[in-house]
């Protein structure tokens, strides 16, 4: 890092100007680090990603001229085809396509849904985006607001057979980490449906999953019973759901259309694309960065995900241009079908299992683009301890870069491996404006800050990096 | 913080989405912090920062209806008596302005700086914005490209005389704290122009200090030296920096045409605006917290520093709030005149040290409404190991809310409260987005993240609840 020097002719101004700078910390990063040879590799790995970074190029790429890519669709296709054709330019040692079936689940036309004739505010429409899996329809119905689906059994058929009801349970403000938010509401969208189909309800409307009072709908997957009918549900933005609720308080009632054209096609061939580099000492030894490249079917799916499909990629050519060779399989897997299925994740561990691939550790990058706050870590409750105690040793390495290790998830498409007892870790960047974004029109690469994206690149190759090296 | 129950009925559907939640650390704020009588406070604290928080809204105001407010400028007097007028309706103790002479610098009409007739691309202009402070002037030269002060003096007067000079090194990329990157390359913005004056240079332009690659010119204070002439000085984008250096590459040599109408005006009365809330036990030590309320002459002036002065006053209403009677005073500073003098900051000290006022500790938030990552904190040598090692003792309160301390800069317009031996304090953000927005017209309202701002506004909160309440 560049070093700057006072010419004694200007010292008096330079005083001046030094209270202007209060407010950083004295010593920095650079300083920190400076002996260990660790801690200069880790250096290394940072400065090359924030100088000669690629991931904000690859996200744009993924964002403007292929943008959201639900699975498929055309777009993954192009998502699967564009990622393989990088990691084949990078010189890795294997880059291949696993095959899976995914679901194919279609939008079609935009949604149609209208409060109708409330007092104050006549025929009006609600933002709304159907969830992921719904059914379609043409409903007509009187609204029930409930804030829980613990509501639902009071209420009974008698309440709501006929009916489409309302989930409006915002997310908690005073969860610090939007995740537990978001973990504490999500149960509305997807069971919801079910739930309220069990009680002859005709279609559901779910305040969107946001912490933020604006008209985006927030998307996202529901799960129905085979028990009961498949009724069509949609997400409402925040501030449509505010509104509709205050027509039923002014008014006592409120009737609302819906028209929804989704539906759900024959599963479609699809792939995760998989590149890797040889250990050269364990090479059936594996350690795995991971994100998914599908994405909703609105906005770019830049934060979710690409930005942590992209982070992933970076990981492998960061080791690279490092000059490192690892002694174990460094693996970079871009995950398809996260959104709605999880087939890629289930099938990158069938297909491990199968194979008796020892993965020592996966981390997967998959909430968000945002600045690098640390990594959760779990596993199977035979091995976890000792892996943490291991790991914990490692957090000091990346203090002068302000991550923390908690024990904690780690992601979703990884989550299957859990089985076959290695470390699972999940990347954390700040979560303050994650939900901001997730699974709307809104999550667009220009939400992106270019060097929080190359920071948690950097952070994740030097966590790769470190286990690498000292194993578990 | 709301609980969240399972009904057995959807259990089954509950297991399925839990795959969706994996990034989510397991223990939450809530419960870590669950026992502890002073841990609970804090929860307090943020649940109302983030439930009924009012700095956002204030911050609404100062951006959109009052805008950027520079000293001496009509609107600096708005911000006066609106923040006046707000600290009056919350029934603190006192509430007063604290007269202090300003500077008063105008712009006047748009600067206009041009390239003239390069062989690529002809005559066309550069995003310019004059330096704080600078003279006016309309100077047509042949530039000068320079990367540091220290290389004016092997140029010298041969090589500088009737030259414009081109200050182009930019911001180090690979400091991780944006404020390392910032400090080290300021010197050519504040000490460039009185430096090329020395040589007979007849005016300066200064790539913009920012990590981003845009077309924002990044305006900011210069110190002149009497010993020299004042020259004009401007600011120009980074892209403009880019362009007008590859100019100087492929020509050999580059001419520019500037037009600029600033000047200086005699200096205006203004004021720091002050409310208390006064001490059950120890009314005579005090605890401040401020930020300071003038701004750039362009955009909102959002992050500089309308965020932490709507925050410090969302400190005194959050003590408030939460049923606080403090034992120590609690005094809120909103000074004017950081960006061009600290004339606020200066006359506060002059004014403490002349009562005898003994300021226990000093808080600034000026460092942008980002999400919280911890305090920093210095202060006269002769006490600050001291209080150092006291204030640690209560870093441990922050863990659930991701906060650390450090030792480092405070703030400068708490500055000169040093000599009076208290300890001084930084609130300190995630610092990646400052400098995209810094001093530019980009410093917006809409760049500012509510649920951060807040979490911010409850940190500070907690900090002077703990100091308070334990004293160092």
């Amino acid at each position: 890092m560049k070093n700057f020097r006072l010419s004694g002719t200007y010292r008096c101004f330079w005083l001046l100007t030094l209270i202007v700078f209060f407010t950083h910390p004295v010593e920095n990063a650079a300083q920190t680090a400076a002996q260990d040879p660790d801690a200069l590799f880790l250096d290394k790995i940072y400065d090359q990603a924030l100088t000669d970074g690629r991931c904000y190029k690859w996200l744009e790429h993924l964002s403007l001229k292929i943008g959201h890519r639900i699975s498929g669709s055309p777009a993954a296709e192009k998502a699967v085809n564009w990622t393989r054709s990088v990691l084949d330019t990078m010189g890795f040692d294997s880059v291949w396509l696993q095959p899976c079936m995914v679901p194919h689940w279609v939008r079609g036309q935009a949604e149609q849904v209208r409060v109708l004739g409330s007092r104050r505010y006549g025929t009006f429409p609600l933002a709304a985006l159907a969830l992921g899996g719904s059914v379609g329809g043409n409903v007509k119905a009187e609204v029930v607001e409930v804030t829980g689906i613990e509501q639902l059994e009071a209420l009974g058929t008698k309440g709501l057979r006929g009916k489409i009801v309302f989930f409006n349970r915002p997310m908690d403000p005073t969860q610090i980490r939007t995740f537990d938010a978001y973990r504490l509401a999500v149960d509305q969208r997807v069971a919801g449906a079910a739930q309220a189909a069990k009680y002859g309800a005709v279609a559901v409307l779910v305040r969107s999953m946001s912490l933020r009072l604006d008209n985006f709908p927030h998307t996202g997957s529901l799960h129905y019973d085979t028990a009961y009918a498949k009724i069509p549900a949609a997400a409402i933005s925040t501030m449509a759901a505010e509104k509709l609720s205050e027509v039923l308080k002014t008014d006592g009632r409120a009737t609302v259309s819906l028209r929804m054209n989704c539906r759900t096609l024959p599963d479609v061939l699809s792939y995760n694309v998989i590149g890797e580099i040889r250990g050269s000492e364990r090479p059936q030894e594996l350690i795995l960065v991971g994100g998914h490249l599908d994405s909703w079917d609105v906005g770019h799916g830049a934060h979710d995900d690409g930005a942590g499909t992209m982070q992933s990629m970076e990981v492998l050519r960061l080791l690279r241009k490092c000059g490192y060779q690892p002694r174990r399989t460094i693996r970079c897997v871009l995950f398809m079908n996260e959104e709605n299925g999880l087939r890629g994740g289930k099938k990158y561990a069938e297909e491990a299992a199968r194979k008796g691939e020892f993965h020592l550790a996966a981390i997967e990058s998959d909430a968000g683009g945002f600045t690098p706050r640390g990594f959760s870590f779990e596993g199977d409750s035979s091995v976890f301890a000792a892996f943490f105690e291991k790991v914990q040793a490692l957090e000091t390495f990346f203090k002068p870069y302000g991550l923390q290790f908690v024990k904690g998830g780690s992601g979703a498409d990884i989550g299957p491996l859990r089985d076959l007892k290695g470390l699972l870790s999940g990347y954390m960047p700040d979560s303050q404006r994650y939900f901001d974004y997730h699974h709307t029109a809104d999550d667009t690469f220009d939400k992106v800050n270019k060097r929080e994206l190359e920071l948690g690149a950097a952070s994740m190759t030097a966590l790769v990096y470190l286990l690498d090296k000292y194993g578990l």
